[in-house]
């Protein structure tokens, strides 16, 4: 298969990361977490994250978020999130399985803002109602947009005035940081529960579960096992996280920035009158990895044989193609899809 | 850290699913299951265990134990299992958390026997008891012994006749197989559902549910995603798998081989009228990779800190070691630590 | 407090249920369920539904919709219901804490169509969306409709071909039967399961799961106590419904007939132009015992203080108001209300 | 059917009970908890037991138990139980489908003793095992024991001690303090969360949970429709806990002083020479109003026959029978019970 535009999901693991899994595979090591690895990683993670950091590392990003979201809401109750969000659109239900109410707001462009806190906190204290514990923002969101330091801020700051707190699906984290010239830190800001991904950024399959108090350290600690996120080589998994996040040029950093200057060298080239005059547009700022394009229904045809980029077609022929671009897409990936899309724009 | 005989999770990954992974990491691949290498998995395990079997991969231990039961319990309900079994001892309520309730029988060697099934099935109808709806035994079991194909046979048979289904815990299905002669097909026999284990066997972090009819095999699918054990980037899952399950002389049969002859050979090593005279014990037949040893406690504590396997104090003085064989111990790992016995003995 | 509008469950208990209830009140009587009271409730359920009717008694509403539906999906997944409708509107994340994800289809007057069905079962088979395995439809609904025979037979035929069953709240049967001018078993037709409703209808507080297959109603009865739905002292919930159910002018039918009328009277009272005037309009057809009336605030303030009938505030000073009448509601008190309406509209 | 020694749920309702029911039957009144009686209610039990009760009331004993401890432990977890306690032994699997994993000690009179809880404190912090963070006590104990407050307060000490709390479930709560010659408050001493029966001892269907902290008053309130819990017409409920309750000579206390009578009568009856020659033996102390009676089986067979008693089979020819005494059971109900089993005995 060449480059693939239907996921980051679909890149092959960083040659750093797979070097760093070969450097700590030497001999016996501690299971489940008790390993030199994973005592590094905590400690890089409470470096760049500041706030008292805690560490526990996960499989699947499915995983962390649940981990996340049932560690914030311990009774059940509900997660205030987009409706476009990962958590209710894409996770097969695995909120309700673990007790959690999705509480879903329309947003323009993937951006929750604090009128959607506000309107669910109407529900408080009423006993017919999923009370709303926690929201949940996505880092860069899934239509590619990215919340600004003061977003995310504006966003803590309602939920902590309305007595719920606050988590990141950080899946693409380090795109949403690379976006706004900041740090890992300042791209998260000071939400109270963080998923942070590696998986989608050139790992192999590690993410982390990140919280800032004691109680919900203690309360994913608890959970960690029973959510069945506790793996047993964890040193392998800790070590893909640390390979993103160490030194002083990091792997996190140079691969986010690889795929966001692709995907904005699609938007560019779209951006031409001679594009927007076929009827392609696309549909929200493209500020990370990934933009949603609306072509007519032949272009997004091609474009899924030919580039894997697949699309939801509309009743007026046309059709909406999410093109996610991955740490190893290259300019010639994105020129060659470009020029599918002008073919038959 | 020198090899270790706490777990055969404290090993390193063998070097040909090091290989494995690299191989794999060639260009994009389909995410969520839908890639080549899970493909090739699928049909290979189909072809190994028979009878249908439907194959699905996932990261943990734990996460295979619980997709497969709560697909066998759709409505909650009673496990049956041995008060040794991982399921009930060391899953961190992880059964409670996914609406299972453990029916535990206790065992002489940590082998199930019809009886138990017999003394949980006078439960069935009854509406203030949790219904017995699976039977889970583990291959090679907590205590290192191994159920015959005719214990598995009569097993079934008894579970059937009482109106449950059965589910093998193969965390360590290649260590029975490898004692008794057989291939993994026959270490299995005709269970309904089996956990099939690659992560103690050398693998790094890679398991799978194996189911035998479509209404098991569509629940499993089912509840992938929702139980948190859909990985995106499955290859490297899948790929783990394929590396010990393919080939003529398979890497699953010769980790575990190497693996039980350690075993053995420390079993052979404390039989002898010496260290048998110093309060040396062995508590069960020592039949797969790992072995519990009864000691004094001052062997006991120096056994823990030279050689990191670990016991459980008695109020007699003495203690009983869990003392587990990897993959890479080697014949000198097993006399240091029957030396240390026997000094401290 | 005078006759509230607030709801069906404000009213009290109709003389002929208390007077049912000390009439079983003699002497000593099996537990949970297996009393002659109950064992005549089933029969009488089987009577009146046909098709091999099972019955379990419950002692509230949320109970039994949650029973029904967790027997009807298993491993957990989607439940296609109306955007009003109890389970997903007003059961505070009930069904997620009990596994199961609402997947809501808009509606113009609170009934659910098959095209919602078939805009879900697009799902059926992604795993990475909840599986939509049960339709769930209120009789009457939520908005005081109600679903003709055919309505039912035509959402139950979509349904089965996609592979869904087909849950009916009947919370409010006997309203519906009673405008139908039909028999329970006609308003209810050939769903799969049903909560049958006796609590706003003049009872106590009891209802019945029935289902109409071997598998449902092995799964309910596995689940009855599990699920904290099974009463010790059955023969009182047992006994509310069969002074419901029984006689030649069963009580179901007279207290539904006069809960309608009033809303009826209602509806006609607000239905003249003097009234329409003033910017008084009924939402929905008023079929049932309840209506949604839009109204000046001002009015609905006073509704609310002096007839306890509650509203929604819009932002273009109106405010919607939702009326129930109960099986004690007079003649008197809906001229009340209308003049209270009239006066201020 | 007589008067039955089967459970005490096989009881009426005291008319006393039924009279309070009729008397709240006024006129309408407001759902979910929000009537004068609810009020009522919570009022009377905050001075009943003091330290800031708080008061949610439910329909079954098995729903109190198990809203009271997911209160207790947010995110599933350990309940540290004696063996033979009714939420281990009789409640279907209901911990487990709500998460919870029962930690079972055995006792020799069905009173847990602080041991157990320093037994089980030993798996905190240990990821690989069910966090305990409740205990949860019977009193009377399913053997018909009672804890003295002596005995209660060791255990809140041991527990809170272990950062555990401390549930108590008082299905018999009223038979233990008439044992006792204490009031309701003392034989409760200071738990954490009380289930207050109501059912057993002359009620229709109501119990409570009682909590004693801003937090667990929250989490119930959080929890109680989520879990099935919140009864719509609620005054009847609440009516028939406030008829126990209330007054200078409260029926709660007649009730089990009756009951408790005959209970000692039975036991006193079998204490004597001749009745103990023939192989009769009471199991347990008699302290409330049930006892465990081996006899042989013979005798069990007819009492099960004619008095309703039931047991459990031995393998030498004898049988345990329970015998459970009601608010209504009668003087010549025990001697003809005493006399059915001399003469089998």
């Amino acid at each position: 298969m060449t480059h693939s535009f239907a996921s980051d999901n679909t890149a092959p693991v960083h040659p750093e990361i797979l070097a760093a899994l070969a450097a700590v595979n030497e001999g016996h090591s501690p299971a489940y977490g008790s390993d030199p690895t994973t005592a590094a990683l905590a400690e890089r993670v409470a470096a760049t994250f500041e706030r008292g950091a805690r560490t526990v590392v996960v499989p699947t990003g499915t995983g962390a978020n649940i981990l996340a979201l049932n560690a914030a809401a311990p009774y059940g109750g509900g997660v205030v999130v987009a409706d476009v969000a990962h958590v209710v659109a894409d996770e097969a239900g695995a909120p309700a399985r673990h007790g959690l109410t999705v509480l879903t707001c329309p947003t323009v462009d993937g951006r929750l803002t604090p009128d959607a806190i506000t309107r669910w906190a109407r529900d408080t204290g009423n006993i017919h109602h999923a009370q709303p514990v926690v929201v949940s923002i996505t880092q860069a969101t899934e239509l590619g947009t990215v919340y600004s330091p003061d977003d995310v801020a504006r966003l803590v700051e309602s939920a902590h005035a309305a007595g719920m707190l606050v988590h990141m699906d950080g899946a693409r984290i380090a795109n949403a940081a690379v976006h706004l010239g900041v740090g890992l830190r300042e791209a998260v800001g000071d939400v109270d529960l963080l998923s942070l991904g590696g998986t989608k950024n050139g790992g192999m399959g590690a993410e982390a579960v990140v919280t800032f108090s004691d109680d919900l350290a203690s309360a994913v600690r608890h959970l960690h096992k029973p959510n069945l996120q506790l793996a047993s080589k964890q040193r392998y998994l800790s070590a893909q996280l640390l390979a993103l996040l160490d030194g002083d040029a990091p792997l996190w950093e140079r691969c986010a920035t690889s795929a966001n200057a692709r995907a904005a060298e699609i938007a560019a080239g779209l951006a031409t009158p001679e594009t927007a005059a076929t009827g392609v547009a696309v549909v929200a700022p493209v500020e990370a990895n990934l933009l949603f394009v609306r072509m007519p229904q032949a272009a997004a045809d091609r474009v899924a044989r030919e580039h894997q980029a697949f699309g939801t077609p509309h009743d007026d022929g046309t059709a909406t193609v999410r093109i996610v671009c991955s740490w190893d897409t290259t300019p010639a990936d994105a020129s060659a899809l470009l020029a599918t899309i002008r073919e038959e724009g």
